[in-house]
């Protein structure tokens, strides 16, 4: 299988990548590093991506910046970084790549406990999480082909403890719950599902 | 109370305005009728809003523009139009309307069933409707001297029967539903939460 991974160069994309390049052709894909650069913010940049990559079987996507701070600094500027980024940039990674994928692909996207357990400092990741959640049920009904759709909403994950203290009272998921979530999207055959990894 | 309903104009503004007014001090915003107009999708537009209306009590948003169509028309471009209006012109009533509001003030954003039930052509509608049910989580947190924040998620209302045919199943919401479920977030105590009325 031909499996795209978008944030490739992260946390969560690197372990992922790793754990599946054993098995599988991965295009790693990262905002600087990896095989092939993206900025998800822009549209021109993920159609160039998508140039690239050619057909594909799977892409799943950590790519999620968005603002964490102080609810008082928030304005409509600083919640562009996750408007744009974790929430429309994921979208467009499946509105473009819809395109390019074979039949029976599937597209997993990243969301986060957030969406229904928000923790100071991170409304804008919550509303992208919630935004995300959302389009993955709507989408697997118009998607066509056989082409799946799914988020996988983790809490704080156990590579990140560097987040620990602004998730109080979470249970960090460990990295193998967090992959083994992903394989639920990419090698089942579910849509439209919000999927927690543990 | 002195009350703000930004979509005054709109069907369901519309008959919110007329049932509070009896009781309450009704300023009536739309996009183009009303008090005072208001473009959601300008930031500006929306300071300036505020600027004219002062301080207030409570303000109800019912304004929701989002690209209704076929998913193979749904590119980038028209995804904005849900993502301008419904998702960020709201949220930007409450990051800038909380510098307005009076103490132990509401904010009650209108969300919808999509969020969890998606019909087919609004997946636009669905993202906006996600991302706003998972800001008014994470906003109640953050919210300070006792604002509250709710959302409202009907399904297809009573009086807009153009939209019936796209939504099957769907046991249509009267006005009288969707008023008391407003009427849940303005008068009563609670805060964070997505109120399905009926």
């Amino acid at each position: 299988m031909k499996i795209v991974v978008v944030g490739a160069t992260g946390t969560m994309g690197k372990y992922l990548a790793d754990a599946f390049e054993k098995d599988h052709e991965i295009i790693r894909v990262g905002s600087s590093g990896g095989d092939i650069q993206v900025d998800i913010t822009s549209l021109e940049s993920i159609e160039n991506l998508f140039k690239q990559v050619g057909s594909f079987d799977a892409l799943i996507s950590t790519a999620g910046p968005s603002y964490v701070g102080p609810w008082r600094n928030l304005t409509d500027r600083e919640f562009r970084k996750g408007l744009e980024g974790k929430l429309m940039g994921q979208i467009n990674l499946v509105l473009v790549g819809q395109h390019y994928i074979n039949p029976e692909g599937s597209f997993t996207l990243i969301a986060g406990a957030l969406t229904t357990d928000p923790q100071r400092n991170f409304a804008n990741a919550a509303t992208a999480n919630g935004a995300i959640e959302a389009f993955v049920r709507a989408a697997a009904i118009e998607l066509e082909s056989g082409i799946r759709i799914n988020a996988i909403s983790p809490t704080v994950i156990e590579d990140s403890p560097q987040y620990f203290p602004y998730f109080p009272g979470e249970v960090p998921v460990t990295m193998r719950e967090l992959e083994y979530g992903f394989r639920k999207s990419i090698f089942g055959a579910r849509t439209g599902q919000v999927i927690t990894p543990r």
